[in-house]
């Protein structure tokens, strides 16, 4: 059990995940900030942010004020948004990412290995999710689709029931075809991420890092 | 060994595939007929056509002539061609189908099935062939698509290496996901077909048959 | 709104997910049976059992006492308290059933037809499950088996993460394959098939009905 | 064109492709040994190896003569064999593989770095082959496995129809899953690893090389 205290931006459906994960492994949430205010029970020495855009400032001032590790989870962040998490970065050291899971991090990975090893090959990206999601292709067919340098990849967007997301991205020769495929099961996936960045973060230098040298990097620093 | 005669007009890679399954199974070749002219060594007592339209008036001449059923797979067949067909299966059995594949048969049987049992879930079909392959969607994608009657269901289509053929149709809920799909992994499955019609056709009534007859109800009578 | 008004017995799991679903579509609970006792607050037209064989009597004795259909979700049933069911659907119309999904009596009938399609084909079966299902095979892959009328199917068993459930029937030919694939996404598909079977049963004569019977053959009766 | 001239050991069914897509990229066959005996018009400045154990010996003694690189694709080799090759290998360059598919070699490599990437994930093998292979599990599978050092890991054999080869390696954790999968389409893609082996190995310092190499570090020498 390591009893790191921290403190939880956001207690919505990633926020709660979050908390359980965590709390299950050792950690002990001493501060929450949420609609309802702030509820502090001790000073922590980690903040993560699952929240909106609007609660952007209150995090960056906790976080100077405890002078402590941040995790930047939440999406939609503007680019003077992203600056300030730069001129943070100088202090303390910052993970931010638009995607927790491990999973996608090797997605992109072995992508891009298939790619190289692969030139001339056919390449199919598909991608299936949940009927209620109206936008196509998903911003992580987008992720896979800049993989390949901007050489445009078409995208197929099926829509079907409750899936939760499936990504699939196709290499075609003459004689042999190898996909890469991702599915997600749960919500489960984006805390696990977040409990990985924690242990990632903890002894770091100030810098800013990103889910990828959680995954991929793990002893860098600064 | 039944030890039937037939005939054969095209002997390209359809036709010499369907002659290997036929002679392995008992029936003998007595009449071929081909770009390079006519060969025969006996009367036939069955007429296989896996020629273009351009042998089809030959082809409607050999029926005429020996009186004996036929089994037309050639495509591309106007409508004109397609009213004789009619008009000789008031003397002869006649079967006629774009595709003899058992599986693809199925395929359109089980969707029916499904669409009929699941009202009001999602439907998404795709289809993967060789980047040799420039139209879109597949001919059987789009036979896919009439099961539905007219409701407009997508067709993603991806082309990759040389691929023979895979078709897949997804019925998603909300709970649950169901598909059912076909991968063509050899010319000789169409071969096949022409050899389960030709045990269907030989003492069968005059008629017009097709290959879902052959299938689903071996037992009809013209 | 249908307005009917119904008893549920066991409200863990499966009966919270029934008691959200039904109240969605229009009906209202009056009774609820549970380890905590019995709530009532009017008279139910329709008795939801989604308890354990424990509460089995006590089902039985509402129903006896309301005169009223019953729904039996419960698994774990012996032979004795199937034979009581039967004694009971005497007086009112019962469906007993050991799994609620639409998708999975889909994927049993479309083996069926599969199967008599494809005579001399090769057969396999597939199941993935989240690593915690320690029984092999899956409950589900033994009723596909059973399709196959004795003939030894092998199944091949996955276990892995924590994947709801995926079952897939694979028939192979020389030249193609079929295959027919239902991935369980939620558990919301069950509630909704208990919703379908008291849509079902509210107006049947006396009788012992399946849930196959719900989804195929909707206007059985006795 | 390049206009290398080569020998050719054994015309079965992969010397036949390999001659076939060698003269497609540039390459003169002037010398081929097989059951017929031994046919030359010229000074091979490669030889390529396609036949079985057999032949092995009069292969080595047209390589000490001729002192050309060698392509080692034949299978059923022994120890004394591979030691024989090592020995040439001092003298010439030599490649050596049981499988020169571009793709297995990824699917290799891709399950390698996913194992690095997810410690403590489920991992689950399955392979599919045409009902005429006895053997269980293919020989692929068995490569995968050995990507696990030893940690044993399970592979479902699936029998069906006339498949060429698919292999699937999946990892689960808890809210998601990975696959990476290989399907072989054709008996060209051994051939097009050949051609790709010969480009190799022209100018290359004497080494015994592997497939590998070929793939993954192409500038690598001696």
């Amino acid at each position: 059990m390591n009893n790191i205290k921290y403190g939880l931006i956001g207690t919505g459906r990633l926020g709660s995940e979050v908390e359980t994960i965590l709390n299950e492994n050792g950690y002990s949430i001493v501060l929450k900030e949420d609609i309802n205010g702030t509820w502090q029970i001790g000073e922590p020495q980690l903040i993560i942010d699952c929240s909106l855009p609007e609660a952007f400032s209150k995090t960056i001032e906790h976080v100077k004020s405890f002078e402590v590790p941040l995790i930047m989870a939440t999406t939609g962040l503007t680019n003077e948004h992203l600056k300030m998490l730069h001129a943070v970065s100088r202090i303390v050291p910052v993970i931010q990412s638009f995607n927790y899971s491990i999973g996608i991090q090797l997605l992109l990975k072995l992508t891009e290995i298939a790619k190289n090893t692969l030139p001339g090959w056919d390449v199919e990206i598909t991608e299936t999710h949940h009927r209620f999601k109206k936008d196509k292709p998903s911003g992580t067919a987008k992720m896979i689709q800049n993989v390949f340098d901007g050489k445009e990849i078409e995208v197929s967007s099926l829509r079907l029931g409750n899936v939760a997301g499936d990504h699939t991205v196709y290499f075609g020769g003459l004689g042999e075809v190898i996909s890469i495929k991702h599915s997600a099961t749960s919500r489960r996936t984006f805390a696990e991420g977040i409990l990985k960045s924690a242990d990632f973060i903890l002894n770091k230098k100030p810098g800013l890092y990103t889910f990828t040298d959680v995954v991929f990097n793990p002893t860098k620093e600064g």
